[in-house]
């Protein structure tokens, strides 16, 4: 077996799987090598050549995923059309693919790729075995761990938001922070990362972030954290360890997000957040805290009338 | 005449229009040969060329765009600096314009037009006259049908965000599904698409996305919807054919917007939506329920005191 | 002095400050040529050379900044890659980097800067002492004024989000008219700025935005506004000078924010807002109405069980 696909489009080299009765009608006609059936469907009826009973197929199919994956091959080699700065430090077993620009004075490590049309900043540091998809542009100031690896636009270390409004003009801060994106991090399409004004930027060991996130100048997430997609962390905010924010959510600048807390979706956060809670909604509240208060809140329309006549012949009295 | 533009700047070979009577002193000025005028701006003094009484002119405008507006000239040809990998097939009659990189094994039918420092990953496959505008990417695994049309920046076919923790780490889940993008979509600029984790991802036929939006792994869009900027779907969501989803909507995982359903503005949905139906608001209910509630709690700030108060004096009873 | 480093990466040459007691011990070690240190802190042991005092040394190393910070050195010349269309005019002093394309009839005023990888379109116009950071990708009809800096991966003039249903199908409108950014604004990484469908969108002079901010078809931006990260104002909205918008606000189609009004994260606007006033919420109010609104929300689960028996109690009365 090559390869997993569904079972409607699985060829005679690969393993798919039934875990849905709504699927089963295609167990007649899949041309799939081997096929993960759940028990109650075990006796499907289809000319499939081989099926394993397994309780749960979609999770046995995640722990069979990194065995059958096959990694993309990279070459590695400088591409003739790549463009390298003077002073630029490049470790052995890099790759460099076609397009790419690298400043001058940048350093990148053993093993590290960068795909087609990256541009690396002037002095720029990328340690070992770090990834870079087409498209990643990194500003000067920007600083890569190991085995980091970002997805195609982003960008990171760009110019943080900060004026001083001076002479009828919004007149711009320099910003000479760095962007420090440590080890193991991993960095969604279209996502930013602001550099820090003075101190740093940064991204701790082992966070994953998704496509379309902001995190703006100075900002602090801690290690193992999750951030889903659309997420804006505004500035000097601080997310620390372990913890997991959904989607669209929003940070306001120079709060803390408290160790493992956890935001619901679209949550509008204007406050620290202690450790370990969850909370969610618009300010945002605990989480239980903010149910009650949306279950009264749709209760209300139907009692309004009454107690407002309530009020008001109390008023009277 | 060659060009539509507004009556301050149209030049003696446009077509311009006057639909409200805060313009009506340019057309003093204005040198438009044509201008559509409304009937009741029709004896707006002005040495206006030619004047035509329309009801409405700017949907006889609109109307007439198509007429008038010229699509830009596409030379078929490969630039001599297109990077095409090996065992790449390439249809009669493609462009494919300077520092394209396409990678092994691709596909792209008759009449497709890849602009500037697009990257196509290897064994994509693109159907017929297809525009992907300067600097998209599509990731190994896009799958791209006839007339598609993709903007600026756009990223088909990125990595899901899906991880499992183990081991003090949170390890990726590889992705092996698809993202199939079918014919007649359009998708804006900056806007990303994540592939499948087993099964793939779609985006239904004559669907259009606007900038910013984030589909995320496994997501399936049905036909003929409309996803306005910054609308996030989070993984394995179902929305089906004819939605209208507004700006900077959030749709969580695993549950389905029914066929023609509409969806306000910001509105964060965090369960399946029934066909037809039009939701708002956060969390997402009914809209008419929706503004009920948000009528009733603005009403409540007036009658907190003296709600509370009735309360204690009937608890003392 | 030669830059400006936080205290505890601080070398020889460099300028840093002290102004919070949790980094007093690093003062033992610190390298830092100069520190500026709080007058609280004026005594804090440690062996650095020369320390300042000064109220408040944040203030005072934003006021230095701009002296100490040496813009990026700019090297005036095309790049030899650089693919430059037909009937372009380059004025005095730009320069051009690797693999940028500018199309055909483009003018580029004198000392502008087009980093790596910028794509200008057909006929577009750009002012003097302008910067396109690496990958941004001007559309054909875009117009940019004088010191204007638009930051990595921003796409200015992409096509309106227009489309009439008809025939079964969801007609793209054409969309002509331009896409004018003013002097003096800055726009950040990753933004979207539609261009108009008849009438002009406008980028009023000075005015600044942020990463993932998206200004759809024909949106009028006033003078000197602020708009922070994930902004979305959707087509024909108004923005008056001097507006503040935080992140992630939401504008609806065809309303005017008025001259210098103030709308808070998150924020839902979905009417036109009065000059000079601040609003928040979803949908958006004045914020002392908004505020005092989710105050009575939350009041409101302690009260409801109470207020349902009173009104159940009057209802048989």
């Amino acid at each position: 077996m090559t390869a997993i696909a569904p079972i409607d489009r699985a060829s005679g080299q690969d393993l798919s799987f039934l875990a849905s009765p709504r699927y089963a009608p295609l167990f007649e006609t899949t041309e799939a090598a081997v096929v993960l059936v759940a028990p109650d469907l075990a006796e499907t009826p289809g000319k499939v050549r081989a099926r394993v009973i397994v309780d749960k197929p979609h999770e046995a199919l995640l722990a069979l995923l990194p065995r059958l994956y096959v990694p993309p091959v990279r070459i590695a080699g400088i591409h003739p059309t790549a463009k390298v700065g003077r002073d630029v430090r490049l470790a052995e077993g890099v790759t460099v693919e076609a397009y790419v620009v690298i400043g001058d004075g940048a350093v990148i490590g053993e093993g590290s790729w960068l795909e087609s049309h990256v541009v690396v900043g002037r002095d720029v540091v990328i340690g070992r075995d770090s990834r870079l998809h087409p498209g990643v542009v990194l500003y000067p100031g920007a600083r890569l761990g190991d085995r980091v690896q970002i997805h195609s636009g982003a960008r990171i270390g760009s110019d943080g938001f900060g004026y001083v409004y001076r002479n009828g003009a919004h007149e711009k801060i320099p910003h000479v922070g760095r962007c420090v994106i440590e080890n193991d991090v991993e960095i969604g399409a279209n996502t930013t990362i602001d550099r820090g004004s003075i101190d740093d930027t940064v991204i701790g060991a082992g966070t994953k972030i998704d496509n379309l996130d902001m995190v703006a100048h100075t900002g602090r997430i801690g290690r193992l954290c999750l951030l889903m997609a659309q997420v804006g962390i505004a500035g000097s905010a601080r997310v620390e360890d372990g913890c997991i924010l959904a989607g669209q959510v929003g940070v306001s600048g120079h709060i803390t997000i408290g160790r493992g807390a956890r935001l619901a979706a679209q949550a509008g956060v204007f406050g620290s957040i202690p450790a370990g809670e969850t909370w969610s909604g618009y300010p945002a509240r605990p989480h239980r805290e903010a149910l009650r208060a949306q279950a009264a809140m749709f209760k209300l329309p139907s009692l309004i009338r009454a107690l407002e006549r309530l009020v008001e012949r109390d008023d009277k009295r």
